[in-house]
């Protein structure tokens, strides 16, 4: 008889995995089961701020269609809760009570919003409760209630410094409405960004429209708008800022609560192995943001300083892909067979691009380092191993500014605001951990003054990653448009390059231009 | 009956404002004194570490020929102190008990060297009693202390992280001694430059076998040495800096105490109005070290910004030069045609160049502000007037540092650290109040890997100024050489160019290969 796989939760890495078993279903080789609690199937959720604005729409995010799956002898359910696991059954309980056996079952149950204890919200982990004018950025509702601020052009107050909150207000405000982002530290971006990048890409917010105050602490939700709705958010200083909407964006946390419910080992988020599957329990499995891959062995070096899950999309459709093999491979050609499968990969540092018109920001790795701290510099340079180094060019009179962080010439980490081009090439040297030239600012002259007239604002390598959340390179890209495809949504169906946090979207113009371009030439 | 002037002091200033004088002296236009304290006529002190190291003679500095001047009617008292003035009766009485009359008296008294307060010394600034080996470097006789420990490979420690300190450690280094430089903050040079090119700089220094004892305070001197003589530096945290020598660089005070003890009113120096008079007093004058230029009026915008004696000769051989003509045409013309003259043109911000070999240094104006400074960089942005502006580049690795504080596009503040062309290029423009290029990085080109075959590490412009002590341009270079000057000291001899400091030696030695090889070719 065929396994039965049932996949806990249904959001875009859960999408992926289902999408990669769905031949193993057609053939018989495996049952499937995918349980979602949301009343749609899966969709980009890293895409709902910009749905929230009004620059894509729901279709363009649906990353599956229940009915072509069910057609396919997936089973889904959605709108439906896994209540508990019976480990000891092999089964899971629903919210509708019925019980579903499993053979192998797959936590993707995703992460949730952190609600910050302030008067006035009810931060219960388990259920929430926002008053009216509160969302979070998670599901089509919050997209749609951002919908309505930003076309009414209202004033949204967006609490939390964090990439994406900065995405949604620097959005926000350029489709009208009057945004406001409420940050802890002197800067935003906490400490992924140093100082003076923080003070520059500051200034470069506020020029883009966006109103910024850092520094604050945040109380209270005052809820004297209409019908009880969110009207200003109260700091400890005494002030307060009004608004017509507060979008809490102060991070997320791994859904662990059914695993940690069954009994397995939780750290952050659920805990697997480099096979992804949990401990003592090799039936289990967890991918995206709910997993911590931290594996038993405690001489693993690589897991001794991996941090929590990242957050982020790409290593999670990375795990989904590398897990599907495991299954096939598993229910096709038994457990031996499977564990002589290499691994999965360990992630590299991830690469963090601020995905905004007006202002150009990447930064990687560690950045808390200044060219002067001797005593961080020297950190980690023992046993002959080189001290890490730091260059930095800062001019926030024109936005600029670049700070990198070089260990045996190597990127460590890099920040880099306002230098599109600079920036380009440092994430690709980061990506190759390729040497940097000996005089750093042979690097600025890529945003000089002479190079404005060249157009690109990407490096020119055809083997550099363009989709990172997909891992697309440029080459790729380009073999889809030589094969026919000339929008970027004809390329995302052909390639995957541009599915997940759409940062990447003018690069694939840009390269689907080129390649036109060249062809009238 | 011809007027009488008399000269108190003889050094490089007075040296200069004698020379001048010589016509008149000869015309029987005017009857000169000069009193020198020291036993030798003015030679150039500001080279007396060059030759304590060994780079240089005692004939190479001599500034005057006390023959020569008398041969020529200049009355010369060396080895004489003035004891007193008695303003009523206009005369000087001398350490021999003679008494000058005089119709103008100038004072040229200088600077004396500060002696730190320190347990093993006697600080009394009338006559400081230092144990041996212990000097300032004031005269020739510090020199020939300072040659014979170079000489002997000695440990030199210097106090005083000043431009002069590190001058000397370095020199004294490269010659073969073991140079330490102890010094209050956390980088040498003070309130001259920032923190980013202070930590720069004290790598290079530490580069060049300079060892650098920052945020050391210094309580004694322990002489446990042959005959008493030093042994160590004690500093307040129980430390020892033990050596050889100790040369004392904590700065000068204006020597001031005969001005003062006949009534004339002093500020840090001797204070004089813009035709260098002092107050209330037009027969008397101060010039160099000893002067303050800070007129009565209140209202004077130029002095309320003023600071005190710059320590610098050139802005004291500016003054002796004007002085000179403003008391021919008192003694030829008379007071009205005397007054009619144009009052001596205020001295701007000086550049500082650190005469070193292994490390270049140039400093201006003011650079304390970071880019991210908001405070300091409103500072002074009033009724429209722009904003201050900082752009920076730092390359620890590689010894470089540039920071560029502009106001409206042009230098207010610069300082650069291992990028001698960028150094050159915006001391020229600093000099000038030349706009800056808007993207600051371009600058950072002339140190880039692409420059380095092109040899002059000095702009090209032949109106620059190369000796910024006498101050001559390239181009009055370029015409002694026409003129058949071969060598920096026929050079010296006739554009005075490089008989300061000597910071331009090594340029002026450039200008002349430069125009032979031209004639070559």
């Amino acid at each position: 008889m065929s396994e039965r796989i049932v996949v806990v939760g249904f959001g875009p890495v859960a999408a992926r995995l289902v999408e990669e078993l769905v031949p193993a279903v057609r053939s018989g080789l495996v049952q499937l089961l995918v349980v979602g609690q949301e009343a749609e199937a899966a969709y980009n959720r890293v895409m709902v701020a910009e749905l929230g604005v009004g620059r894509t729409s729901v279709e363009a995010l649906a990353m599956a269609d229940a009915a072509e799956l069910e057609a396919a002898g997936v089973q889904v359910r959605l709108g439906t809760k896994v209540r508990r696991i019976d480990r000891a059954r092999q089964h899971v309980v629903l919210s509708d009570g019925s019980a579903e056996h499993y053979d192998r079952l797959i936590f993707a149950t995703g992460s949730r919003p952190v609600i910050p204890n302030l008067t006035g919200l009810n931060p219960d982990p388990a259920g929430p409760v926002l008053p009216p004018g509160v969302i979070t950025l998670r599901d089509l509702n919050d997209a749609a209630v951002l919908r309505e601020a930003v076309a009414g052009r209202k004033r949204v107050v967006v609490l939390g410094g964090g990439v994406l909150g900065l995405e949604t207000a620097l959005a926000a405000s350029e489709e009208g409405a009057q945004a406001t982002v409420v940050h802890n530290g002197p800067f935003p971006l906490g400490r992924s960004i140093d100082r003076g990048s923080g003070s520059v890409l500051t200034n470069s917010l506020r020029a883009s429209g966006v109103r910024m105050a850092g520094n604050a602490r945040s109380t209270a939700v005052e809820t004297s708008g209409p019908d009880g709705s969110f009207s200003a958010l109260l700091l400890d200083d005494g002030s307060a800022i009004d608004g017509d909407l507060l979008v809490l964006s102060c991070g997320v946390r791994p859904r662990i609560g059914l695993a940690e419910g069954c009994g397995l080992p939780v750290g952050t988020g659920i805990l697997v192995d480099h096979h992804l599957r949990t401990y003592h329990e090799p039936h289990m499995f967890a991918i995206g943001d709910c997993a911590e891959v931290r594996c038993p062995d405690a001489s693993c070096v690589e897991c001794r300083t991996a941090g929590g899950p990242s957050g982020l999309v790409g290593p999670g459709w990375r795990q989904a892909e590398w897990l599907a093999d495991y299954l096939l491979v598993l229910a096709r050609d038994g457990q031996e067979a499977a564990d002589a499968l290499e691994p999965l990969a360990i992630e590299k540092p991830g690469v963090i691009v601020l995905k905004a018109r007006g202002i150009n920001l990447a930064l990687a790795g560690d950045n808390q380092a200044d060219p002067w701290d001797d005593e961080l510099l020297e950190a980690g340079a023992v046993a002959g191993r080189a001290r890490r180094q730091v260059s930095q060019w800062a001019d926030p009179e024109h936005g600029r500014y670049v700070k990198m962080t070089t260990r045996g010439g190597v990127l460590e980490g890099l920040v880099a605001v306002g230098m599109p081009r600079t920036a380009a090439e440092l994430v690709v040297l980061f990506e190759r951990a390729s040497e940097l030239p000996a005089d750093r600012s042979l690097l600025l002259r890529l945003d000089g003054p002479d190079q404005l007239d060249a157009g690109a604002t990407t490096s020119n390598d055809p083997q550099r990653t363009v989709c990172r959340c997909a891992g697309v390179s440029a080459a790729s890209i380009g073999d889809s448009v030589e094969d026919g495809c000339s929008t970027v949504a004809e390329v995302s169906k052909a390639t995957r390059a541009g599915t997940g946090c759409g940062g990447c979207h003018d690069d694939i113009k840009g390269l689907i231009e080129k390649h036109f371009q060249a062809a009238a030439a």
